[in-house]
């Protein structure tokens, strides 16, 4: 099996959420997996000297129509939600969990949280909307409870998060395959000619 | 004749580079004029409150990398100038001025300053070589002279800039197609589809 593509995203990219819709079918018609990596790309993070996008510029007239846009050139639904910045770290946590004992249940979770947040303007940040599309996964009460209270999910999670700063990703959505790093959903075509023709 | 492609774009910019090279191909695919719009991003522009791109982003191993394999993507040549931020407004002004006067030799004026940078690694603030650049395009050395040494190409690029700034435009390369605003070269599908099929 050759090298999979690591997707990194944070659940409240917009870009990302485009990105998750996308990535899977691209990983299939190339013969690789695809390794899902929710990450939290707040203020701690951002205090690495990395390239960042200003928070002001993803709330622009411009970014707003953009995604929209981008969305309508993918084929796929979107609604702009009333409060973009949410805090993502639960959901990453639940994604963890799960990715770690069921990664399709962790996919499927996924989309569940990107949908909710990017197609119904659900309320991502809270925990009883979070336990719904646990729930729907296939996680039970009692670990989606453990995730909440376990410390031990916030320290995996932060090691996730590690090594996704060692390896170089500063933003959402963002691929790796064997090595090249390719940043944002507009650069999934540049990503699939690397897969059909190896580098350049 | 339907609405025009307004293409604009900084001299300094390695994206605007790739953008040159494609966009007229581009237009006379779906029967559109490209209106060619040489402008200056720099501190005055940017102070304005606008999106922008930090400085030390165009500067980062990752964007350098981009910009590589962008080129490559797209088939084009390209070579890392040793000083990327060069001052480019007398690049713009003599653009503006041919512009304003024979726009095709305008058009060979940019190709001529941007391959030079970006093939050549040469110093495109430099007047000399402008006006090696300029002389190929078809200019005398008296009109040359009177870009250089007259006030009112100055205004009249600054006008120009003006524009820009009032149509929303705050990046390079970018285009504007019936009011729609398209930022990157990699937004080009994107203008493609709109081109193709029209508003989405």
């Amino acid at each position: 099996m050759p090298a999979p593509i690591e997707f990194y995203f944070d659940f409240s990219s917009p870009y990302g959420y485009l990105a998750s819709e996308l990535i899977d079918a691209i990983a299939e018609r190339h013969g690789r997996n695809a390794i899902w990596h929710a990450i939290v790309l707040d203020a701690t993070y951002q205090s690495q000297d990395r390239i960042r996008i200003p928070t002001h510029m993803m709330r622009s007239e411009y970014v707003m129509r953009d995604v929209e846009r981008s969305a309508g050139y993918y084929g796929l639904p979107y609604k702009a939600p009333a409060h973009p910045s949410l805090h993502t770290e639960l959901a990453a946590r639940v994604f963890q969990w799960l990715g770690d004992r069921q990664p399709q249940q962790a996919r499927d979770f996924a989309h569940g949280v990107f949908r909710a947040l990017f197609t119904e303007d659900r309320n991502i940040a809270d925990a009883a909307v979070l336990q719904e599309l646990a729930t729907k996964a296939g996680m039970s009460e009692a670990d989606f409870h453990t995730v909440q209270t376990d410390g031990t999910t916030k320290t995996r999670l932060k090691a996730e998060i590690d090594v996704a700063q060692a390896r170089g990703v500063f933003g959402s959505p963002f691929f790796i395959v064997e090595g090249e790093r390719f940043w944002g959903v507009d650069r999934l075509p540049q990503l699939e000619r690397w897969l059909e023709k190896g580098p350049y």
